[in-house]
């Protein structure tokens, strides 16, 4: 028999979480033409000063535990806690106001299609 | 000042679970393009017995709260717990063996790209 990848990649989004550490880790769990999947542990980070995401797809986020605020460019603050999603279209410019120790979310990004 | 849709719409994944019923309940979260976010509460359902889902997109699903076992048209038989995530290629023929009555699901499904 030939080895060949698993029909089926599998993973488990609550463990192996990386170790605490300063920033925001990105994990891309799957990825397609035109989406993108990846975990997001935040470990109370909050974008530094004056940074703005902007972003060429629409991204859907949900918070999966934890608390956090976003705030938007245009004033908006939005407070997210465990289970709370968020759509954000692409180049609504955001930026991520604080999260608490234990904060991750499930980001799936959206590439512009036809 | 015109009235126009909410520039992120939001929701709240483990709010507003609908009743305990019969059969999976599904709700579309998200769409675009070529992806469509939804949210599968189960409620102990099992497909009914020879019924396999063949799908056109992939799929990316995570179980978010309670068990189940996932069995392929191939042999392979799937035990998730929550945080349990799995991809399934488009025409990977599968039905849900088993879930527990807490049993949700976050479903990504990849319509085929360029």
């Amino acid at each position: 028999m030939s080895a060949e990848a698993p029909a089926s990649p599998r993973g488990k989004l609550f463990a192996e979480l990386p170790p605490p550490a300063g920033g925001e880790i990105f994990q891309t769990l799957f990825s397609h033409s035109r989406c993108r999947i990846e975990r997001i542990v935040s470990h109370g980070h909050a974008s530094a000063p004056g940074d703005w995401y902007d972003q060429d797809a629409d991204e859907w986020v949900v918070l999966l535990s934890g608390e956090a605020v976003l705030l938007f460019a245009d004033g908006e603050a939005v407070s997210l806690a465990s289970g709370d999603w968020i759509a954000i279209p692409a180049h609504r410019r955001h930026r991520v106001e604080s999260t608490s120790a234990d904060a991750m979310w499930l980001a799936v990004h959206c590439s512009p299609g036809d």
